[in-house]
């Protein structure tokens, strides 16, 4: 690419300087910096980092450090076509299927950007006929349930979006369509558990595997499929009760046992596939067109502020810089994610995927060993919950861990009780500020017990309501600062080889062929 | 207490031969070892530690580590009711609900056994009324739902052995007596979510909070008094649907407010209560007094096995001191639990409240700050779904991450489907056999992107189905494992003095007393 040059981390100056003038102790959180340290995400959602304890020296090194490695450039490239995912000599498209970042695209990109907005418009009408009753199940009742069988980027995005706004929906005027479920283990009392809840003549299935060929999502459609075959729901057709999401080479694209197909590509990586007809079919099914058109709308306008190259303008960048400061000069091995609303109680788990599969990575985008650490341990629980678990060894445990805090000023369904004087939603977020200010500030007891060293830093990401539009936004705040650690951090964030030997391990049990320790563990088990 | 000595792990010989001996290099696992590791844990529960990678010399100074640290002397110690949580001068008796470990029992235990029994007694006597429609909702309709309202232990432990149980209790002559839902969050959306869920005629609530005064759950139970009073269940006696599970000395305990009460007390923290009325309440009212009673035999089965001094022979005790091996020798942050099984969904989140606010602490028993890594990030997600999420990292990020598998031979229902030749419960055992075998051994490649270095460690807890008695028996297996890192890290496991400052904060700003940063913050979250 011109111009851009791949340099490891530890190469640039900047990081040299970082370590040099690194402060690792206690900044207690001042007033005055929470108005100046926000950076707009999008006109509805903010990026808050004061807590974070950066003095102005190391933010303007970071600052460099972004330069210094390119990291606009490199977003403009990936935006445009360049095969950045080096290890599979792939495209990386996600950011297209809400819209396009820039004006000249590669050779290869012809018809994309028109090519997904084509899969969301036909999943908008296909989603309209089931609605409106002209696309029924096989004994002709409507369809009320949907249901998704898919695994890892087919199930936890798009189910951690559906259950983010699965009650907004339900107060608005475009409304809850449809009632979702999701079956993704293969453990078979997943499968047996959800369609216990359902009724299938009147429930529509989607099966979403890009490959076409994972394990364990074949093996669930074909637990759905053996129900109506010869189980509880007997009588009915499966292929009137299930569409498919796959790429057009998979062998599901010319399958007729679907009612209907709907396509991704090689440059959607499956953790990145919210955004495409992977999170849209589900999504327009059980909301609406109306709904995902506001939720790729803030996931766009996210990836738009996104391209700013100054980091104090530029939230996922800033946040990238700032996470890599912390990983690699002050040396904290996680971060916890805790969104004060459970709504967003799955959110955490998506992020989990999202950033753990694309950076925990040991070899650099062009295969050489690297020798500093790269993605952290992600885990989170919804707050007020967390409080009254984990909490007490983010307070006082031996191990510092920042905290990426999510607060939104109004709930989504605004029923709430006043007690005490307060409802439950400034209870809720009475709670968060007491605790960005607690972790920060800290407080010193004669007894040590009672004592808290804080310096515990944390960023706030927060909007006025969690609505379609913040959602998208918030996905994608996380995907671009993912991305830019990964370009920070010189390694491919766009592959997964490390999930490779577990599979071609197990493939080899089943064929039958388990000798040594594999054998010894297969006979525990039962295999 | 006699004969008893408390010292920092680093203070102990055997800490200090651990260091020199460390060899953190790569040791796959041989299938001799498979059969030769592997502690009963009950007579249907196992633990499999071969593919730890621990040398014989290593796995000898632990067992003179455990000796060292007086482990078994300090559990009969807390067993008999001596105060070992030092911070609050409190016994620590959650074994003794589930039944009695020792002889002799210290002064001030008098009559606790029985009445941790009666409680049990009682709860079984009222399921069984409103199992036989003898208690009825005020409009004399039975009740066919219950609704937990608590927070953190009143929540974590009870919510995931309910799911965890609830398949196994479709399908047997105990039965699935009313099916159950939890509201913790102080979050509105999430009571109105669950209660949008349920028809309140039939439902009885079951108010849990040992204090009395735990904040979100006293606004949840005015959201839910408001709705029978006011809301969309106007017409309602609240007074005759719900129960309260609290301490005798409690606010709560003396209400009219509340069809029943029953008690717990203080000798019961809130993270280990659900072998107390707090889990029995709810469990109770759901699956029957049999199902209850075998989870409460295997938990005390497993506590028993917990006495035996030599660590060969005691998994809790085992798993214990190689955690703190890979904590403080080999400086690993971090532990995955991974069970492969879906109705395992939330024990992880359970086991990171238990572990992570019991041992996430920086002084140790005596107040002294401690210069040494105590409690590690605990983490999780039911195989095989992580493995399309975060196991990238686990097998090729930077950081090494300790890995504690759980696996059984059959699933719950048996209700499985043939792929391939084989089922879903073969493939999912294939993948967890193939995933141990894959982290412990690695494999080379041309490729360094597709090498996987191996020698990171896991161990697997297996048994031959998820039954009340194993869910008992691992529940117990991992109390008991924190116990013991405590003894060995000389901390008090049992308080949590860690949640204080953030409640503070929040009281603070409730009341309307909000400057500096607070106030920003705050203001920031329209509270």
């Amino acid at each position: 690419m011109n111009g851009i040059t791949w340099i490891n981390l530890t190469r640039t100056r900047s990081f040299g300087k970082l370590q040099q003038i690194a402060k690792p102790g206690k900044r207690a959180v001042e007033s005055s910096a929470v108005a100046e340290q926000q950076i707009a995400v999008t006109d509805q959602l903010y990026y808050n980092y004061a807590a974070k304890g950066i003095t102005a020296e190391v933010e303007e090194t970071l600052i460099a450090l972004a330069a210094e490695q390119q990291c606009i450039a490199k977003y403009q490239a990936l935006a445009a076509g360049e095969p950045v995912n080096t290890g599979e000599q792939r495209m990386v498209l996600h950011h297209l299927t809400r819209g396009r970042l820039v004006d000249e695209m590669q050779s290869g990109t012809e018809g994309l950007e028109q090519s997904y907005r084509d899969q969301h418009r036909r999943l908008a009408q296909f989603a309209a006929a089931v609605h409106e009753g002209h696309i029924k199940g096989s004994t002709g009742r409507r369809f009320d349930t949907v249901v998704q069988i898919g695994i890892g980027g087919s199930d936890l995005g798009p189910r951690s979006i559906y259950l983010g706004l699965r009650n907004y929906a339900a107060r608005t005027a475009a409304g809850l369509k449809m009632r979702a479920h999701f079956i993704s283990n293969v453990d078979p009392d997943d499968a047996a558990e959800v369609v216990s809840q359902v009724d299938p003549e009147r429930t529509l299935f989607i099966l979403v595997s890009k490959s076409g060929t994972t394990q364990e999502t074949l093996t669930n459609e074909a637990f759905v499929v053996e129900l109506m075959r010869r189980g509880s729901a007997a009588g009915l057709d499966p292929h009137k009760h299930m569409i498919a999401v796959t790429s057009q080479t998979s062998p599901l694209a010319k399958s007729k046992a679907y009612l209907d197909a709907f396509f991704i590509d090689d440059y959607i990586g499956g953790r990145y596939s919210s955004t495409s007809a992977v999170g849209s079919a589900i999504l327009t099914l059980a909301f609406g067109e109306e709904i995902v058109g506001e939720f790729l709308a803030g996931a766009h306008q996210a990836d738009v502020a996104a391209l700013q190259s100054d980091p104090r303008r530029n939230a996922a960048l800033m946040d990238a810089l700032i996470g890599v400061y912390e990983r690699n000069v002050l040396g904290y091995p996680a971060t916890a994610v805790l969104p004060y609303s459970q709504a967003l109680s799955r959110f955490p788990a998506h992020l989990q995927q999202l950033d753990m599969e694309s950076n925990g990575k040991s070899v650099n985008r062009d295969g050489d060993a690297i020798d500093y650490p790269t993605g952290p341990i992600i885990f989170g629980e919804p707050g007020t919950n967390g409080q009254h678990s984990f909490y007490q060894l983010l307070h006082q445990g031996t191990d510092i861990v920042p905290l990426q805090f999510i607060g939104f000023r109004a709930s989504q369904l605004e029923h709430d009780v006043t007690v005490d004087g307060s409802t439950s939603q400034t209870k809720l977020n009475a709670n968060l500020a007491a605790q960005i200010v607690a972790f920060s500030h800290g407080k010193e007891d004669v007894n040590s017990n009672r004592a808290f060293a804080g310096g515990r830093s944390s960023s706030l990401l927060h909007a006025a309501r969690l609505t379609p539009h913040t959602l998208g936004a918030l996905l994608s705040h996380f995907e671009n600062k993912v991305m830019f650690q990964g370009f920070l951090w010189n390694i491919n964030s766009f592959d997964q080889e490390g999930v490779q030997l577990g599979k071609v391990l197990a493939k080899q049990l089943l064929s039958g062929n388990a000798g040594g320790a594999l054998g010894a563990y297969a006979a525990l088990l039962g295999v």
